[in-house]
Protein backbone atom coordinates (compact mmCIF):
# COMPACT_ATOMS: atom_id res chain seq x y z
CA UNK A 1 0.00 0.00 0.00
CA UNK A 2 0.87 3.25 -0.42
CA UNK A 3 2.21 5.84 2.50
CA UNK A 4 0.11 8.47 2.28
CA UNK A 5 -3.04 6.00 1.68
CA UNK A 6 -2.07 4.10 4.82
CA UNK A 7 -1.44 7.16 6.46
CA UNK A 8 -5.10 8.17 5.71
CA UNK A 9 -6.16 4.82 6.44
CA UNK A 10 -4.57 3.81 9.49
CA UNK A 11 -7.15 4.60 12.49
CA UNK A 12 -8.27 3.31 16.07
CA UNK A 13 -9.84 -0.08 16.28
CA UNK A 14 -11.81 -1.26 19.00
CA UNK A 15 -14.30 -3.13 17.79
CA UNK A 16 -14.66 -7.44 17.40
CA UNK A 17 -11.85 -9.10 15.26
CA UNK A 18 -12.61 -11.89 12.63
CA UNK A 19 -11.48 -15.27 13.58
CA UNK A 20 -8.67 -15.86 11.56
CA UNK A 21 -5.01 -16.29 12.29
CA UNK A 22 -2.14 -13.60 12.31
CA UNK A 23 0.54 -15.63 10.43
CA UNK A 24 4.07 -15.07 12.21
CA UNK A 25 5.46 -13.81 8.83
CA UNK A 26 3.17 -11.13 9.40
CA UNK A 27 3.83 -9.99 12.66
CA UNK A 28 7.78 -10.54 11.93
CA UNK A 29 6.77 -7.67 9.05
CA UNK A 30 5.12 -5.42 11.37
CA UNK A 31 7.47 -5.83 14.32
CA UNK A 32 10.01 -5.10 11.63
CA UNK A 33 8.68 -2.13 10.49
CA UNK A 34 9.29 -0.74 14.50
CA UNK A 35 12.77 -1.75 14.25
CA UNK A 36 13.30 0.28 11.74
CA UNK A 37 11.92 3.27 13.35
CA UNK A 38 14.26 6.24 13.96
CA UNK A 39 15.23 6.51 17.78
CA UNK A 40 17.22 9.28 19.83
CA UNK A 41 20.90 7.99 18.65
CA UNK A 42 20.18 5.37 17.41
CA UNK A 43 19.93 3.63 20.83
CA UNK A 44 16.68 1.48 19.63
CA UNK A 45 15.54 1.21 23.39
CA UNK A 46 12.17 0.00 22.39
CA UNK A 47 11.91 -3.90 22.62
CA UNK A 48 9.06 -6.16 21.53
CA UNK A 49 7.04 -9.34 22.65
CA UNK A 50 4.27 -10.58 20.18
CA UNK A 51 1.92 -12.01 21.39
CA UNK A 52 0.04 -15.32 19.52
CA UNK A 53 -0.65 -17.95 22.22
CA UNK A 54 -4.11 -18.50 22.66
CA UNK A 55 -4.07 -18.88 26.34
CA UNK A 56 -2.06 -15.49 26.95
CA UNK A 57 -4.13 -13.84 24.69
CA UNK A 58 -7.46 -15.04 26.41
CA UNK A 59 -5.88 -14.04 30.05
CA UNK A 60 -4.59 -10.46 28.36
CA UNK A 61 -7.85 -10.09 26.99
CA UNK A 62 -9.99 -10.63 29.32
CA UNK A 63 -8.54 -7.95 31.48
CA UNK A 64 -10.24 -5.39 29.40
CA UNK A 65 -14.16 -5.04 28.00
CA UNK A 66 -13.09 -3.48 24.61
CA UNK A 67 -14.22 -6.38 22.09
CA UNK A 68 -10.60 -5.68 20.31
CA UNK A 69 -8.76 -6.73 22.77
CA UNK A 70 -11.05 -9.95 23.51
CA UNK A 71 -10.93 -10.79 20.58
CA UNK A 72 -7.55 -10.09 19.18
CA UNK A 73 -5.71 -12.44 17.43
CA UNK A 74 -2.07 -11.36 18.19
CA UNK A 75 -1.05 -8.62 20.77
CA UNK A 76 1.89 -6.20 19.92
CA UNK A 77 3.27 -5.27 23.42
CA UNK A 78 6.12 -2.28 23.52
CA UNK A 79 8.44 -2.59 26.59
CA UNK A 80 10.67 0.26 28.04
CA UNK A 81 13.20 0.57 30.70
CA UNK A 82 12.31 1.34 34.12
CA UNK A 83 15.21 3.80 34.23
CA UNK A 84 16.23 5.03 30.99
CA UNK A 85 20.12 5.81 30.33
CA UNK A 86 20.27 9.07 29.05
CA UNK A 87 21.97 9.09 25.57
CA UNK A 88 21.90 13.19 24.76
CA UNK A 89 23.34 15.82 27.06
CA UNK A 90 21.42 14.05 30.24
CA UNK A 91 18.56 13.25 28.23
CA UNK A 92 16.80 10.25 27.33
CA UNK A 93 14.39 9.50 24.11
CA UNK A 94 12.67 6.27 24.50
CA UNK A 95 9.02 7.56 24.61
CA UNK A 96 9.68 8.83 21.88
CA UNK A 97 11.12 6.00 20.18
CA UNK A 98 8.46 3.70 21.06
CA UNK A 99 5.87 6.26 19.82
CA UNK A 100 7.47 6.44 16.58
CA UNK A 101 7.95 2.63 16.67
CA UNK A 102 3.95 2.21 17.26
CA UNK A 103 3.27 4.45 14.65
CA UNK A 104 5.78 2.42 11.87
CA UNK A 105 3.78 -0.64 13.50
CA UNK A 106 -0.01 0.83 12.99
CA UNK A 107 0.71 1.58 9.25
CA UNK A 108 2.39 -1.99 8.74
CA UNK A 109 -0.92 -3.24 10.48
CA UNK A 110 -3.05 -0.58 7.59
CA UNK A 111 -1.02 -2.28 4.39
CA UNK A 112 -1.31 -5.81 5.51
CA UNK A 113 -4.79 -5.72 5.92
CA UNK A 114 -5.52 -5.40 9.62
CA UNK A 115 -6.04 -3.50 12.14
CA UNK A 116 -5.47 -2.21 15.63
CA UNK A 117 -5.55 0.41 18.58
CA UNK A 118 -2.85 2.01 20.30
CA UNK A 119 -3.52 0.91 24.48
CA UNK A 120 -1.38 3.35 26.73
CA UNK A 121 -2.83 4.78 29.82
CA UNK A 122 -5.37 2.01 30.23
CA UNK A 123 -2.01 -0.43 31.09
CA UNK A 124 -0.96 2.59 33.92
CA UNK A 125 -4.23 1.78 35.87
CA UNK A 126 -4.58 -1.55 38.43
CA UNK A 127 -1.49 -2.78 38.16
CA UNK A 128 -2.33 -4.09 34.72
CA UNK A 129 1.04 -3.53 32.64
CA UNK A 130 2.73 -5.27 35.71
CA UNK A 131 0.57 -8.40 35.51
CA UNK A 132 0.88 -8.44 31.95
CA UNK A 133 4.74 -8.29 32.60
CA UNK A 134 4.65 -11.22 35.17
CA UNK A 135 2.23 -13.37 32.37
CA UNK A 136 5.22 -12.30 29.93
CA UNK A 137 8.08 -12.94 31.65
CA UNK A 138 9.29 -9.19 31.61
CA UNK A 139 12.18 -8.44 33.47
CA UNK A 140 12.27 -6.45 36.73
CA UNK A 141 13.92 -3.40 35.10
CA UNK A 142 11.73 -3.04 32.25
CA UNK A 143 7.93 -2.44 31.89
CA UNK A 144 4.98 -2.52 29.09
CA UNK A 145 4.22 1.18 27.92
CA UNK A 146 2.24 0.30 24.78
CA UNK A 147 0.04 -2.71 23.91
CA UNK A 148 -1.68 -3.10 20.06
CA UNK A 149 -4.63 -6.30 19.36
CA UNK A 150 -4.58 -6.78 16.10
CA UNK A 151 -6.33 -9.10 13.64
CA UNK A 152 -8.89 -8.84 10.41
CA UNK A 153 -10.98 -6.00 11.77
CA UNK A 154 -14.98 -7.20 11.42
CA UNK A 155 -15.93 -4.09 10.54
CA UNK A 156 -14.95 -1.85 7.91
CA UNK A 157 -13.86 1.30 10.05
CA UNK A 158 -12.51 5.24 8.73
CA UNK A 159 -9.88 7.65 10.63
CA UNK A 160 -11.16 9.77 13.01
CA UNK A 161 -11.96 13.04 11.70
CA UNK A 162 -8.88 15.40 12.11
CA UNK A 163 -9.17 19.54 12.63
CA UNK A 164 -8.32 21.24 9.65
CA UNK A 165 -4.89 22.24 8.35
CA UNK A 166 -5.39 25.80 9.85
CA UNK A 167 -6.16 25.02 13.29
CA UNK A 168 -3.06 22.78 13.35
CA UNK A 169 -0.31 24.46 10.67
CA UNK A 170 0.62 27.64 9.66
CA UNK A 171 3.51 29.08 7.47
CA UNK A 172 6.50 31.34 9.21
CA UNK A 173 4.82 32.94 11.98
CA UNK A 174 2.41 31.42 14.57
CA UNK A 175 -1.01 32.49 13.70
CA UNK A 176 -3.41 28.75 14.90
CA UNK A 177 -6.58 30.07 16.07
CA UNK A 178 -8.61 27.35 17.28
CA UNK B 1 5.90 4.76 -2.89
CA UNK B 2 5.22 1.67 -1.05
CA UNK B 3 4.69 1.73 3.00
CA UNK B 4 7.36 -0.66 3.72
CA UNK B 5 9.97 0.80 0.94
CA UNK B 6 9.23 4.57 2.77
CA UNK B 7 9.82 2.73 6.56
CA UNK B 8 13.40 0.88 5.15
CA UNK B 9 14.38 4.10 3.14
CA UNK B 10 13.67 6.76 6.00
CA UNK B 11 17.01 8.14 7.69
CA UNK B 12 18.20 10.66 9.80
CA UNK B 13 20.08 13.50 6.84
CA UNK B 14 22.51 15.28 8.73
CA UNK B 15 24.35 16.50 5.35
CA UNK B 16 24.09 19.66 2.80
CA UNK B 17 21.01 19.57 1.01
CA UNK B 18 21.13 20.64 -2.82
CA UNK B 19 19.51 24.39 -3.83
CA UNK B 20 16.12 22.89 -4.55
CA UNK B 21 13.14 24.45 -3.18
CA UNK B 22 10.29 22.72 -1.54
CA UNK B 23 7.02 23.71 -2.83
CA UNK B 24 4.57 25.14 -0.28
CA UNK B 25 2.19 22.16 -2.18
CA UNK B 26 4.93 19.30 -0.74
CA UNK B 27 5.39 20.63 2.64
CA UNK B 28 0.90 21.12 3.05
CA UNK B 29 1.23 17.55 2.14
CA UNK B 30 3.83 16.35 5.08
CA UNK B 31 2.33 18.09 7.27
CA UNK B 32 -0.94 16.68 6.22
CA UNK B 33 0.21 13.27 6.89
CA UNK B 34 1.52 14.78 10.44
CA UNK B 35 -2.14 16.09 11.26
CA UNK B 36 -3.66 12.34 10.39
CA UNK B 37 -1.04 10.20 13.30
CA UNK B 38 -3.00 8.95 15.85
CA UNK B 39 -3.33 11.11 19.66
CA UNK B 40 -4.40 10.09 22.80
CA UNK B 41 -8.17 10.68 22.74
CA UNK B 42 -7.81 12.32 19.64
CA UNK B 43 -6.78 15.18 21.06
CA UNK B 44 -4.45 16.70 18.45
CA UNK B 45 -2.10 18.17 20.33
CA UNK B 46 0.89 18.90 18.36
CA UNK B 47 0.96 21.74 16.29
CA UNK B 48 2.81 22.96 13.28
CA UNK B 49 4.71 26.22 11.84
CA UNK B 50 6.11 25.44 8.68
CA UNK B 51 9.01 28.14 7.75
CA UNK B 52 10.10 28.42 4.50
CA UNK B 53 10.74 31.98 4.60
CA UNK B 54 14.47 32.53 3.35
CA UNK B 55 15.66 35.08 6.23
CA UNK B 56 14.08 32.95 9.32
CA UNK B 57 15.30 29.81 7.59
CA UNK B 58 19.38 31.56 7.59
CA UNK B 59 18.60 32.92 11.23
CA UNK B 60 17.97 29.76 12.56
CA UNK B 61 20.16 27.29 10.41
CA UNK B 62 23.24 29.58 11.62
CA UNK B 63 22.07 28.27 15.06
CA UNK B 64 23.49 25.14 14.25
CA UNK B 65 26.79 23.83 13.02
CA UNK B 66 24.99 20.80 11.04
CA UNK B 67 24.99 21.16 7.20
CA UNK B 68 21.41 20.25 7.31
CA UNK B 69 20.36 22.74 9.20
CA UNK B 70 22.61 25.46 7.61
CA UNK B 71 21.02 24.41 4.08
CA UNK B 72 17.51 23.30 5.11
CA UNK B 73 14.92 25.03 2.54
CA UNK B 74 12.45 23.90 4.49
CA UNK B 75 11.85 23.46 8.42
CA UNK B 76 8.81 21.92 10.11
CA UNK B 77 8.68 23.19 13.81
CA UNK B 78 6.65 21.06 15.56
CA UNK B 79 4.85 22.70 18.85
CA UNK B 80 3.18 21.34 21.97
CA UNK B 81 2.11 23.09 25.67
CA UNK B 82 4.25 23.29 28.42
CA UNK B 83 0.99 22.60 30.65
CA UNK B 84 -0.44 19.98 28.53
CA UNK B 85 -4.35 18.96 29.27
CA UNK B 86 -4.91 15.42 30.86
CA UNK B 87 -6.97 13.32 28.43
CA UNK B 88 -7.47 9.93 29.94
CA UNK B 89 -7.46 9.15 33.97
CA UNK B 90 -4.58 12.60 34.46
CA UNK B 91 -2.46 11.35 31.87
CA UNK B 92 -1.23 14.00 29.04
CA UNK B 93 -0.11 12.21 25.56
CA UNK B 94 1.25 15.22 23.64
CA UNK B 95 5.09 13.35 23.77
CA UNK B 96 3.82 10.54 22.21
CA UNK B 97 1.46 12.04 19.71
CA UNK B 98 4.32 14.36 18.54
CA UNK B 99 6.42 11.69 18.02
CA UNK B 100 4.00 9.65 15.99
CA UNK B 101 3.13 13.05 14.00
CA UNK B 102 6.88 13.21 13.06
CA UNK B 103 7.48 9.83 11.94
CA UNK B 104 4.37 10.18 9.63
CA UNK B 105 5.67 13.12 8.11
CA UNK B 106 9.30 11.56 8.36
CA UNK B 107 7.86 9.24 5.76
CA UNK B 108 6.18 11.65 3.97
CA UNK B 109 9.35 13.21 3.59
CA UNK B 110 11.31 10.15 2.22
CA UNK B 111 8.19 9.04 0.03
CA UNK B 112 8.01 12.55 -1.85
CA UNK B 113 11.87 12.47 -2.04
CA UNK B 114 12.84 14.62 0.43
CA UNK B 115 15.30 14.10 3.33
CA UNK B 116 15.55 15.41 6.85
CA UNK B 117 16.20 14.19 10.59
CA UNK B 118 14.60 14.68 14.08
CA UNK B 119 15.84 17.31 15.64
CA UNK B 120 14.70 17.51 20.08
CA UNK B 121 17.73 17.37 22.34
CA UNK B 122 19.71 20.11 20.36
CA UNK B 123 16.48 22.03 20.89
CA UNK B 124 16.56 21.89 25.15
CA UNK B 125 20.11 23.18 25.63
CA UNK B 126 21.23 26.87 26.02
CA UNK B 127 17.39 28.52 25.33
CA UNK B 128 17.52 27.31 22.00
CA UNK B 129 13.43 26.76 21.59
CA UNK B 130 12.68 30.32 23.47
CA UNK B 131 14.77 31.74 20.70
CA UNK B 132 13.39 30.22 17.76
CA UNK B 133 9.81 30.38 19.29
CA UNK B 134 10.33 34.01 19.54
CA UNK B 135 11.06 34.01 16.05
CA UNK B 136 8.09 32.16 15.10
CA UNK B 137 6.10 34.36 17.57
CA UNK B 138 4.97 30.85 19.44
CA UNK B 139 2.75 32.04 22.45
CA UNK B 140 4.29 31.82 26.17
CA UNK B 141 2.03 28.72 26.92
CA UNK B 142 3.21 26.55 24.12
CA UNK B 143 6.84 25.50 23.17
CA UNK B 144 9.13 24.07 20.31
CA UNK B 145 9.58 20.48 21.08
CA UNK B 146 10.69 18.90 17.51
CA UNK B 147 12.02 20.63 14.42
CA UNK B 148 12.63 18.67 11.09
CA UNK B 149 14.83 20.96 8.74
CA UNK B 150 14.45 18.96 4.92
CA UNK B 151 15.38 19.69 1.46
CA UNK B 152 16.48 17.43 -1.25
CA UNK B 153 19.25 15.75 -0.30
CA UNK B 154 22.44 16.25 -1.87
CA UNK B 155 24.06 12.55 -0.93
CA UNK B 156 22.08 9.43 -1.19
CA UNK B 157 22.50 7.59 2.45
CA UNK B 158 20.89 5.06 4.19
CA UNK B 159 19.05 3.84 7.01
CA UNK B 160 21.47 3.19 10.01
CA UNK B 161 22.04 -0.19 10.38
CA UNK B 162 19.27 -1.49 12.90
CA UNK B 163 20.07 -4.73 15.76
CA UNK B 164 18.70 -7.79 14.47
CA UNK B 165 15.31 -8.98 15.34
CA UNK B 166 16.15 -11.23 18.27
CA UNK B 167 17.71 -8.26 20.27
CA UNK B 168 14.63 -6.61 19.90
CA UNK B 169 11.72 -8.92 19.91
CA UNK B 170 10.34 -12.06 20.89
CA UNK B 171 7.11 -14.52 21.12
CA UNK B 172 5.28 -15.10 24.03
CA UNK B 173 7.84 -14.60 26.37
CA UNK B 174 10.69 -12.44 26.99
CA UNK B 175 13.88 -13.66 25.98
CA UNK B 176 16.07 -10.92 24.14
CA UNK B 177 19.86 -11.36 25.05
CA UNK B 178 21.49 -7.91 24.17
Amino acid sequence: MEVFEAIKRRHSYRNAFLDRNVPREDIEKIILAGIRAPSGKNAQTTSFVAVDNKKLLEEIGQMHTMKAMRTAKAMIVCIMDKNPQAVYEGYAFQIEDCAAAVENMLLAITALGYAAVWIDGWLRLEGRAEKIGKLLNIPQEKFIRVLLPLGVPEEKLEQKQKKPFGQRACFNQYNIRF
